[in-house]
Formats: C-alpha cells, structure tokens, sequence
C-alpha cells in the first residue's frame, strides 16, 4: 500500500539520480566550493531575480533553522515563533540548544498576524522589566506552515513592516516553499517573497532532491561570515557538491516549480476524495498536506499510511496526508478502494 | 514616602550587618572553603532535619536556578515551569542561554498542578516522534509563586508523585522560602518540603541578607562536581565567607523564619487596607505579596511606590506592594494616609 | 590533470550509486528508522563482533563529534585530545560551540600517548583547584591521525587504561577507518578496536559513500537517548535510509575493507614514487595520506593537485597527497609524468 | 599567623563597611538603578576622563569576563589570551561553555606580545581553510596578569595596533588594575589605559571591596543591550546598589589608588625579605603578587600561608604570596621570624 506519511518518503527525482550518477566520478574540491554548487548558485540568484544575495546550500532544515537563527541574533535575543512552528515544536530544543529562547504566538492555523507580533514587540518594549525579558530580534514563519497553509503577500508585507518597526529579521522556512508558491492560493511570486525577507530558504528534501535545503541571504548584514558559523554547527557538506549538483538540476529548467505542482494537483484531488465522502479538515491547506478529520473506523482503515494528527473531542481523528512531487494517480486510485473497502 | 516595590530595597538585617562588621578582619580562604561557610552548612542542615544533603551558597536568584538547572539535564532534556515562572519570563532567557527549553504549563494564580503536569508528560511519551521533541527532566515551582500563592503538602506530594513516574527531577526555586513558610496558610514545614524535592534553595536577598541563595541538594544524583558548575557560570564567590556569615546568622538562632514572620504579618495588615477600601486582589496570595486593583485615580496615588503588574480591561490597575523583613507598621501608616490623602 | 587533494573528491563507489538507484522509489518512514537503516546496523554489529552495541548514522565527522561529545560530557567536562586533532583545529570550535573545552596535549605525527594523558590527568587531580579547571571527561583520538599514523593495539590498551583510571571515556574518530585497519602496519581489527572504546565512529564518506559517518556505541552509559542529541544538533537525517542504503552496501560483502586496501595499495605506490625521487616525508603515514616534503621547484608542479601542508624552514614545501578507494593506477602514472615533466 | 593566599581573605576596607552600614536603609530600586550606582558611575567616568564610556557593576570576575566576552563576539570567533591567562586556566572553561573558544599563545612570563598576536592572525588569514579555524575576534589581556607584570603603554599601543589591523576588540581584564597602576614600574594612567582599549574592567573584589567589578565599555559598538546580557548570564545583582556604594567609596577621594599603593609598598618589602635571604624569583613581579622561589625546608615553614605556584626541577618550591590593599607591617614582620624561625 502506498504510504502519504510525509513528503520525503522516497529517493529523488530520476533527473537528479541521473546527474548524481554522471557526475559521480567528477573531482571536485569540497565544502561547496566546486563548479556544481557555483552553478546552482547562480541559477537560485536568477529564480530569486536579483545577483545582490548569498545563496549557500546545506542537508537539512534543522540545522539550516539553527546555523541561520544562531548566526544572526545576539545572545539575549529569542525569535517569535508561531507556537505550532517547527523549532518550537519538532527540533528538540535545538534553537535553545545554541543559546536562545522561541517567542511563542499562538497562531489560527499555524499563521501568526502582523498584527499580534505588533502587540507582543509593544508590550515588550513598554515593559519598564524589558531587560529581564528575552528581546525578539527575528520573526520566524513557514511558507507553507506546518499546517499547508500560506500567507498572502498582503499579509507577509504586514508582518515585514513590523519587523522594521521593531528591529528584527523576518526569516521564513521554506522546506515546502515550491509546494506554497505553487498553489492555487498564492499570490505572490519567488522574486517577491524573497524581498520581503531578511533570509529564507527553498527546501530540496521535501521536493525533489535525496536531501539539501538552500539558503538565500538577502540582508547584507547577515552574510559576513555565515560559512563559518555552518561548519562550526556541523552544516558544510565535505562533499558539497551534491548539493550544488541537486540543486542545479532543481533550478536548471524550472523542475522544481514543475514537480511542485504536481503535489499540488494531486493534493487538489486527495482533497476531493475525503470532501467527497463527506469529511471535513482540520485546517484549510491549500497545499501538498491535507488534513482530513476521519471517523475512528475510517482511520483504522489508513492508520499505517498517513500520520495521525489530532484526536478530536468527538472521537474522530484528524489525520495529515502529504503529496509530494512523486505522487502518482495510481496512488490516490489505491487510496479510494482502500477508503471504499469493506475491510 | 516608603517603597513597596520589592522585597530588596534595603540593605541587610543588622544583625547580618554586625557580623560582617566583626569578622571583617578575620583572614579566610576564598570560594566558600571557609569556616563561617562550614557552620552556615551545619545549620541549614540542622533546619533542614538531614545531614544527607549538600548545601552551596550562590549570589542570586538567576544564576542559581541556571547551575541547577544546567548541572541537572542532559542537552535534550527541557524544564516544566509555570507560564508565569520566573524562569520563563524574568531572566532574559538564562536557562536558554545554557541550552535548555522552559516548557511552559499554563497555572492558576502562578501555581502548576500534578494533573496537567501528568498530561504534558504522558502526552511526550506517547508522542511517536518524542525523539523530535524536548523531554521534560525536571519540573520548576516557585514557593511562594510569582503571585505570592503557595503549594500545600498535598500538591507538592502529588507533584513528587508525577516527577517519580516519569523520571523527572522536582526544583523548588524559594527565593521567598520563608515568606512561604510562615504564612498562616502553610501546611508544610521546612524539612518536610525538603524531603519532597530533590534540590531547592532558601532565598536571602528577600529575606534580610545582603545577597546571596543557600542550594541544598536532597538527591545524591545532583551532588556530584556542583561547585564545577557554580565556579563555571560565575556562580562561586571568591569572598564566599560572605555568604556564610550572612547564612549563619539567619540561622543560628530562627532570624530567618522570625524576620520572614515580620513580612507576613505587615502583608496582612497591608491587604487589610486595601480589603477594607472596598478594592479586589489580582491574585489570593498568603504571603509577603499583595497584589490589588485600584482605581485608576487610586493607582495615580501609589504609582512609583508599587509595581504595576496588569492593566485590567475595565480601565483599574493591578499592582503589586511587597513587604519584607523590614517592613514596618510607620511605614503601613504612610500608606493609609497617602490613599486616604486627596492629593 | 587528477587531483590528491583530499579523500573526498568523487561521488561514491558505483555499488552505493546502483543501490541507490535500484530503492529510489521505494517509501520508507523518515529518521532512520527505515529497513534498510536496520539492515546495514545489523551488517556494522556483525563486523564489530557484538550485537551488543548501538548502531546510529549521521552525515558528516564534525556533526558527528559535535553529537558524541555532547551527549557525553557533564557541562565542566572537556575532551582531551591531540593539538592537531581536527576537533581542535578544523571544526570552526564546533566542540567549544557546545559548551566543552578542547584540552590538548602535544602529540607526536599527530598521535597522543597513554603516559602524556596520564600525566595530564594525575596533574589536574592534585591541583588544590580543580574545581576551577576544566575537567576532563573524555579522551579524543583519530584513527588514523591527521597525520595518517595509526595507534598500535598495546598504544590503545595504554590509552583505555588511563582512560578506566581517571573515569574517561575513549571516542575514536574513525573517519578514516578503513583506511587505518587495512594498513600493513596495523596490528588491530575492528573488533579489537571496538572493545578498546566507548564509543567510534566509521566514515563512510572519506571511503566510499557519498557522506555518512557510522557512530558505533559501545558503553551502554553512552546510549540512552543518543537520537534526541542527534536531533537536536541537526543530525538526523529527514531520508534516513540513504545512510542505510550506503552502509548496507558497504558492509553487506566486505566492501568497505575492500576498497579501504585500494587505498593503502595506491598511497604506497605514491609513496614510492616519491621517495624514489628522493623525496623525505613530513610524518611516517602507513596510511591513504602521504607528506611528501617538496622542493619548492618541484612543488609548482604539484600545486593545485595536493595540499599545501607546511612551509619549511628551508624553503620547502610539507604537502599531502591522499589517495581513495577510487584512486587508480593511471592517476599514479600522471602524477609520475608530472613529476618528471619539463614544465 | 596571617595570610597571604591570595588578595581577598579579609572583608572590606572600613571606609565601605561604614558606607554599607551607613546606607543600610536607604530604600533604592533594584537591579542597579539606584542613586549609588548613578553616582559611582560617574566618579568612574571622571577617574577614566571621559564620560563616552559606559560602566556596570558585577559582582565577580568569572562573570565578569565570560558576559563581556559572550556579549562582544559572535559565534564563530574565539578570544586570543596568553595560554596562562585567567579565562584559559582557571575558570572551568566559563568561555567555552557560552560558546567561544579560548586561542592561546604562549607568553613570557604571563604577558602576550603584538608580533605574536600579529603571527597568529596572519596565519588565520592565510589559511586557504579559514572558515573551517576559529576567527580571532577579541585579544584578552590582564593587567597585571597572572604572574604580576604589567604591559608598558609602548607594549599595549602595539597589541592595540594588531587589534585595529585584523578587527579584533581589545580587552583588559584589570581584576588587580590598582596594583597594577600603583606599580613603580607602571609608565601609563588610568585614561591612557582606558583609551588603547575597547572594553576593560576595574576590579574591586581584590582591592577593597567587598565584592565588585566595574566594566567600563569604551567602544560603542560594545555598548548596546550590555545589560541583557549581564541579566542573562546572572550577572545583574538584585541590590544593585551594593555596588555602587563600594565602587562610590573607592573613587570617590582616590582610595581605590590609596588602598594599591599599600599593597604595593608591602609587596616590594616582601620581595625584599626573600631576596635580602638570597631566594630567587619565578617571575619578574613588580605588583602584589610575589613569586619567590623556595627550598624545600623553608617552603615547610610557610606551607599553608601562601600558595604553591611550581614544583621547580631542582626539588625547590616556587611560591606565590600576596599583599592587598590591608596588609600591614606587623604581618611582614611575622612572616620574616617564622622565615629565620629554628621551627
């Protein structure tokens, strides 16, 4: 039976094997300091529609969150997290783990609004205690959230005027970020959202690639010196240039926008098949998870292949079912027999 | 006009000032390897009813709860504290700073119960991605709280209960031990709440001392290279006799509890004054914190001598009056006549 | 023209590729909890001759060491180690990032001896402030050394006394282990090895896979929780079973120390070729990285295509050559007519 | 028999105790922002000749160096100090455990010079593996240092050079700056010290405090949110204004340089003692510490009244004895017959 765990439950796209493969006898220094990386640097620059960031490539996102947050706040300073955002939740203390605290909002499916950062920078700032309380330096989202929804571009202008206001850096998550662009929700391009941040990076793991995460730096202010603080937290690849190889071949003719929409449109009908059967969500995703909420007997028939998320008061369980850039017909058609089973 | 803004405003008890006066000359070694060091242990040991404990001394508040803190968990391991706990909101993310999540638990009037405690751990360990997710190892309380409330024998009995089950170590921070034990409220003794904890410390900054926090550790597992720790964070006064002297004459003969008697009953008078003009309480505290809602014409009076704690939504202020140790009935007087005043 | 720059210059070995490709698309769950993750650490417990060990992969050597260092130390502890061991020299302070001092001790040709260790150790225990000194907790060696030398069984039974003696635990950095086991020089085997140690590594990605570091733990003290440090530090790898498919691959017939003895074969034809010109060597490596110690003439030759290593005082140049599992006899006879090219 | 371990075995100079007691129940705010601190920070600014500084008040100089370090550098850069310097050897690796790496360079006796600081740096910045090598971000120096010398301002004008060249701040730890400015052999002031570095501080524990060192920021770039960080790491005492009043005593007619001299003056009848009796000397010391070199017989007479500092080859004890701001002549004459003592 196929498996909707999560987005990241098989190898990587056949044109990525296929380059690994031809290059794998190629020599090239390490450290993501080959031609490889060099190339796909210069692809992200030209997706991303200016020359004027740093783009540098790591495995995963963990770390990529750690070695960007580490690298940009000082020592008494958190990052305002929505309390469902993976460092607060799934990291294990990592962004503790390098000294500072998460600042936690709580969010309407998993999206935190300028106007509650607003609040919480005021009200830090009016505190007369303020220096015995951790100072938010940066603002952390996800593109998509940990709940497949997106911000508008309206709502991301919002919450990059308060950054201003208040000093901080916006950083957004994109582990998903093909899989949130590509929606049909979207309102706001690669280019764009790149300028309404301070840093950001375009998740290969979970699109396309065996693993890499790439990370834009479009504040000139955090770029001194970031390769430095990446090996000291373990994040510079020896053999850099699998990253720079995978990536490369993500970027060269829009694959990875191209492979994004194939989760999407597969998502659209994993939707379908659970409305159809008269199910609700338990948040309105408009990407590649979706979160149907299933009568206990119904989810005894996909416990196994999808992740269970929520038990209800009811009883019923709300459940995530991921696309990916892999997912096949054939598996949605497995999914509706396994559904209409009498088993 | 008095201050009532904190339970430090004022130097040391005279009796603390006199010994520090006559042994000022006498000649000791440094980092509490002295004998005034050594006669303070032996008497917090003797209150304490077991000489089955380390005692260490430390300056102040935050860099104790940090040492024990850090001392105790292992990199993974995070903190269960109140949502209002000092750890969690006035000490500029300290606990992070050394690497470890504060998981905060929404209390009642500053206090955590067993049964939502239980909760959050159960919930951890059923958890199929727990290995993602920061593991509770200890459980912070205050006693007295934030909110000047105290735990009785029975919640800190099912409190141990809780840590006992899931391998967790119980902290009670009492930078304000006394004013809690000598509230009429109190049904635990010191020796009794000792043996229901694994580490806690007796406060002497609020309570008449110069400076300075006694740690006594219950569980031998925490013994081992303490004073490591202490001497890495800054923690281990090179003059450690002062420590010990200001110890020892708190505990020689009852100072402590009879000058933390003092603040009690000046609290409840001081919640007489404000009961009896008609004004409500923030929170029901027994102890040396009184916390009542004024008007907002009331609170233009009192402001600069009480801290404001909260703006209520109907327009009043909630604030906070500390008595301490020295507290005395002229200075109650003072406040009557300042609220009864039509300045 | 072929390079010697490092051990790390191709993608992987075609077997790794061609398993790789063969599971592409079959789904497993994530975080190495996959069948071939269990395969390839049933595979390592065969080769170390216990199954009593624990078995964890993470993707590369500074990570690696970050995680095992982490999740032994106590906060006061430090890891002795070689000055030229890489945790000291090449990881950006990685070890010193989470929280532990890095205690050196002058090593010969980059190994450090049980006697200096000893003696280091004899010295902290007498100093009447011990508490003031860095503990240490661990004893950090590399097998082989950055030097290529290699530790003989007697020198590790010497070391894993003094380790038992002053409550150390041993850490073997094994990133090239291979290449050390199958030197005509080494007295040991893997399961030798293992039994001398608390805790090892094998790399995978200096000998053969495309990254990959096998951490092998030996003392049970060590295990608990190891994944929740990994995690935590970054180190767990969202598509797990990469690192199980390579080291599945690796220790399934013999692969690894089959492809480990091209090494050594090549590295001592190179090694010929130098001294054959009457070339001296900066340290006697049994090992895949020769020092060849150059004229500066003869080193414009080779510049670009090895390390520069150390400047010596007569002008010469310390470089390193290294050869792979994948270095072959047609590179060697390049690098011949390099040499005695008239260019 | 008196006492010369170290330069903090008695309480405080008089004139403090009296101002301590004199102020015990002035009612201040905490934390210091009290009228003391206000007026010690400004006697400071006036003894430092300018008023662009900024000065705060710790309690210890563990702290002390760990806040001003933590807070200057980020995460990647390390602190170049003397590999006998305080931060390296005696302070359970305080820097290391907020993250930074201690590089040393071997001095002579206890002093570090420019040109070695210069070769360090250079060889950083030639390295073609840079990224993957601590980056010297700070140069600590003390003054006097370990051994009791003292830079000429010639000797400091160079370090504070090589600091300007490769970006690092400079900072004097100045635990014992009294004594080091009181020194017949001291050719620089106070202001002339302040202006060649960037941050240093003024120490009061070893000088007639009670406890207390003042940091003065002289760089601006060091100056914001200084104080989160000391809150942060523990380091803002919750009675403040202790710290003003002693740093208020010591400068407000010249006692902090009154009380040195003393010290000084002691120290150099001291030193005559063991020379006029042939001893030589294990360092070169013209401050309060002495380091005069004993035989075994005659190191068993003042075993216990001084510290063991070396075991010398030849079987000789080199010892180290202090005098402070309190030692009196009476002491000198007791240390002089228990030296001619037959036992």
């Amino acid at each position: 039976m196929s498996l909707f765990l999560c987005d990241y439950q098989e190898g990587a796209h056949p044109a990525i094997m296929k380059a690994l493969n031809d290059t794998n006898f190629v020599q090239t220094p390490g450290y993501g300091e080959d031609i490889f990386c060099e190339e796909a640097r210069e692809l992200i620059k030209k997706a991303v529609g200016t020359d004027r960031c740093d783009v540098h490539f790591l495995v995963g996102g963990t770390q990529t969150n750690t070695v960007v947050i580490k690298s940009a706040l000082r020592p008494h300073q958190g990052v305002i997290a929505a309390s469902t955002g993976h460092i607060n939740v799934h990291e294990t203390g990592a962004i503790e783990a390098v000294g500072h605290k998460v600042l936690t909002i709580a969010g309407r499916d998993g999206k935190i609004c300028a106007e509650d950062i607003r609040r919480y920078c005021a009200s830090y700032y009016a505190d007369s205690a303020w220096e015995h309380i951790v100072m938010p330096g940066m603002v952390y989202i996800s593109f998509p959230t940990e709940l497949g929804t997106i911000y508008s571009k309206a709502e991301l202008e919002a919450i990059r005027g308060v950054c201003k206001e208040y000093s901080m850096y916006l950083f957004i998550d994109g582990a998903r970020l093909g899989y949130g662009l590509k929606s049909p929700r979207a309102d706001i391009t690669l280019p764009e959202l790149a300028s309404l941040c301070d840093v950001f990076y375009i998740g290969g793991t979970k699109v396309g690639a065996l693993f890499g995460e790439a990370v834009v730096i479009m504040n000139d202010e955090l770029k001194k010196d970031f390769r430095c603080v990446m090996k000291q937290h373990g994040g510079m690849l020896a053999k850099g240039r699998l990253l720079g190889i995978q990536f490369r071949e993500l970027f060269r003719d829009g694959l990875y926008f191209e492979i994004s929409e194939n989760a999407i449109e597969k998502a659209g009908k994993l939707r379908e098949i659970f409305a159809g059967r008269g199910y609700g969500f338990y948040a309105d995703s408009p990407t590649n998870q979706q979160f149907p909420i299933l009568p206990a007997d119904v989810y005894e028939k996909v416990r196994g292949i999808c992740e269970l998320w929520a038990d209800m008061p009811d009883g019923s369980k709300a459940v995530r079912f991921c696309t990916s850039w892999c997912t096949g017909d054939e598996q949605l058609r497995e999914l509706e027999e396994l559904l209409d089973g009498t088993e």
